[in-house]
């Protein structure tokens, strides 16, 4: 149930982050850094410290060596630490630690607050791809002011391919729910849609759909975020079986569909990518917000899904200690599991390596096609 | 996955058991034993003894040593020990050695077949305090009859709170399931919904909905009954998610919302306890039924849920031997995943001792304001 | 986590194999075999075999040696020994180290692809019964002509029941969700429903709920398939809790409903289980599909589900593989579960073997009264 020590860790090679965001550059007092920790606003104050969480003690036990301090030293501690090294030392150091060499990140987000693909590629001693969101796209669109809404979408995003994009996000999880329908909604239905629509935040099933359908049309790898996040959504909206629909309408494309997080639905994502040939999920932020228990979650999610659609992602945003505990939280997490099948006699060593390459970057690779 | 002997169990000191029910006083055959043992109405034709169950060996392993008897005594001797011993010596043996000092008694079920809170707290040799049943209380307006239901309703609460009452408890997800509006229904839209209610049992949306926005308005902490119980209930509509809406529009006012049982959706309501600041968790009912393997659901609730969030109670009703195996079990199951998370080195021997004496106790005095 | 090796499994006698299908007969190459291995329809042009599976895995494992290969054999190495032995060879050896001696078979799948009842018996040295599948019934009517539907169909399950069916099989999962009324159809709403189905693919929610309320009627134990599946069904739609009001309406009639494979929804299962006297359930088909990760369904489902619901199954189909690794798992995880319950003190060993007697093969006999 937890995880081994980071020295017995196994090395599958540099790992694929296949959905990430940017960094904070700048230091951070505790309530800027428990701000950021995880998809509460803050700490409670019915509650207790955001600390005291398996994140919370993760990013003491893994990060806090880093940092020339001992394993599980006390929050006050940690982050006293982090403002003496500096925002950048910090970032530094947890970054080359993290072993992530390719890291396809998701730009729609925190503008002005974390950095971009090519400065968190710097500090990570990796490169990076874009990923684009497609909400933002269609924002941007209606913002500049548009008479050809479909057209202006589609050429911006394939101008973003032309620029190294190499696949499209999907919030529809945040706005309308994943019950996205089978047909790729009509231009009528699409106009209907925008004439009551807010550039500022558009929540609409039909411009989700539309937005969504497009980009497989477009041959854009469509990530999805599933299940788990903010108080913005509604979790009962967000299991991926709500998916089922639009992928039995759009496996004949081809075009992979990448289901983010998945918790507490995993099984059912594991489910979806066996059932359907296009479709992958990853744990990203379930796992280092599950800390040493995460590697539950890879044992429930090797039950159903195949071991060429596993990803690996860590979905850090601001933090790059969320990069470090997610990158070594998944080693320690598949890594146990499938250890823990070759000591039972269920899988030869060669099999544990072979599955865990896999997952840690060949898949992604595949998807992607990063090579 | 399974518990320890009680001998090495956690010392936390006494518990704060923040949701329970009185005890049977009278002597008890195999029949009227097993009408209480479980959410079955009693053992099915079809089927076997209730004891062939998680919990019919967790009575048998961890309750016949306090009869004098062997661990996993067999069914038919325990009961026949049981009756010899008499019930006020089984209920004291077994009440005293289960450890609780703070009883929260639910005080709406069971009137004329179990005991009162003073008597609980007496044969427990802790104190009580009250939790009013909102629908009860519903009901005891209309059959007294009323002009004035709204405000009968909320004087009854305030009498109850003067009275030294902690906490309301809402049994919507027995009437109407968990799906709350947001808003709480106008005084026009509660008289049409009371017209056609039954005074003897409430099945009414918008009077559920008022009551739970009205005590919160009150001040008081309130239970929502969510997840696993009898055949009455859709256990789909008790998914804790379904409050999402209602939680959202109260959060503000910081009063707590305590979700009992949880199970299956432990992981659903463990999301909603670190998303929303007053939303806390237990896994009352659940751990008893599940007997040796309730400790894989402290090690589900724990990823999610900040420990500052889940609370301990028993849910017991009628048997002392819940109240007894309740409390063990509840102390093997969260000091068995802690215990292995300091050996993993994931927590430090004084993390895991303060994570125990919150959940223990901390959690509940601080959310009721026992102090 | 993971499975002990073969040679300490318990022996709870012969089993019982309460679901499962004939055998392809035939010699099976690579795309062949992989076709009727998991709920895809094959390996994905986007992923990589289907041997990179917790099922292929198992395969490669436990049905190796039965070959006279090593364990976990490469898949290549496999699949030649395969066809070097014929098929005749291959599901005689796998089929009697599976250690089934009774076989209630499906007989609504695969006609002219997979041999029926009586070749099965023959090669797994054991004996069958018929399970007949409702909508097959109801769609051979309406093939045939008919002037009385409700008459024709009744007449067909007296026959089968006549000639030795022991129960029926509703796939209302698959064609329109679990969501059946607690209300048997009129005959008015039975003939609007039929008035514009297709008899070759029956799907009209009133046809699926009058036919299982007939069968309960006649006294027919009835299956449903219940959660996992191939993409055909809509996996939200399979939730078995969706059947509450069904099993409401149903259980005074005092004849068993069982929940099939139920996965990822088998602690729901378990609950039903534990609350409706008529309920039973298995893990038939999630049992070989998530291979030595199998265990962990064992340890959720008996949570809450009484020892005397829950069954044996392989739903094999095709595959004497499925038939082997199903039987051999069941063993494994249960057993696993078992002996530690005993090791840690929860149970005694004769309690152990006495639970995986009744899972084995009593609870099925007394479930379809087969002695």
């Amino acid at each position: 149930m937890t995880s081994p020590p980071a020295s017995v860790l196994p090395d599958w090679g540099p790992l694929v982050d296949h959905h990430c965001h940017g960094l904070v550059l700048t230091d951070l007092d505790r309530a800027g850094f428990e701000a950021l920790m995880n998809e509460a606003v803050g700490p409670s104050p019915l509650g207790t410290t955001l600390f005291d969480s398996m994140l919370g003690l993760a990013i003491r036990r893994h990060c806090s060596p880093l940092l020339d301090l001992e394993p599980l030293a006390p929050a006050e501690a940690y982050l006293a630490r982090r403002l003496e090294l500096g925002a950048a030392e910090v970032n530094r150091r947890l970054m080359s630690a993290a072993g992530i060499d390719t890291l396809l990140v998701d730009t729609g987000l925190g503008e002005g607050v974390i950095c971009g693909p090519d400065e968190l590629a710097g500090i990570a001693g990796g490169t990076a791809r874009e990923i684009v969101r497609l909400e933002q796209v269609a924002e941007q669109v209606l913002r500049a002011g548009t008479s050809d809404f479909a057209g202006d979408v589609v050429a911006r995003l394939r101008s973003a391919q032309g620029a190294g994009a190499v696949g499209a996000k999907s919030i529809a999880a945040y706005r309308v729910g994943l019950g996205l329908p089978a047909a790729k909604p009509s231009a009528v239905e699409l106009d209907r849609a925008l004439a009551g629509a807010s550039p500022l935040r558009l929540v609409s099933m039909p411009v989700s759909a539309w937005l969504a359908h497009t980009a497989l049309e477009l041959g854009l790898p469509l990530q999805f975020h599933v299940g788990y996040g903010d108080s913005d959504l509604d979790l009962l909206d967000c299991d991926p079986l709500r998916l089922t629909a639009f992928l039995r309408a759009t496996q004949e494309r081809g075009v992979p569909v990448l289901l983010l997080h998945s918790y507490p639905y995993h099984r059912n994502a594991g489910y979806l990518a066996q059932v359907f040939d296009h479709v992958f999920l990853d744990l990203g932020l379930s796992t280092h917000n599950t800390g040493a228990l995460s590697r539950t979650l890879y044992a429930e999610t090797l039950e159903l899904a195949p071991f060429g659609k596993l990803l690996f992602s860590t979905d850090a945003y601001g933090l790059a200690e969320l990069y470090l505990i997610g990158a070594l939280l998944f080693r320690a997490g598949l890594g146990g599991v499938l250890d823990d099948l070759v000591a039972a006699g269920d899988m030869t060593a060669a099999d544990g390596a072979y599955v865990g390459r896999l997952v840690a970057g060949d898949n992604a690779r595949r998807a992607y096609a990063l090579d």
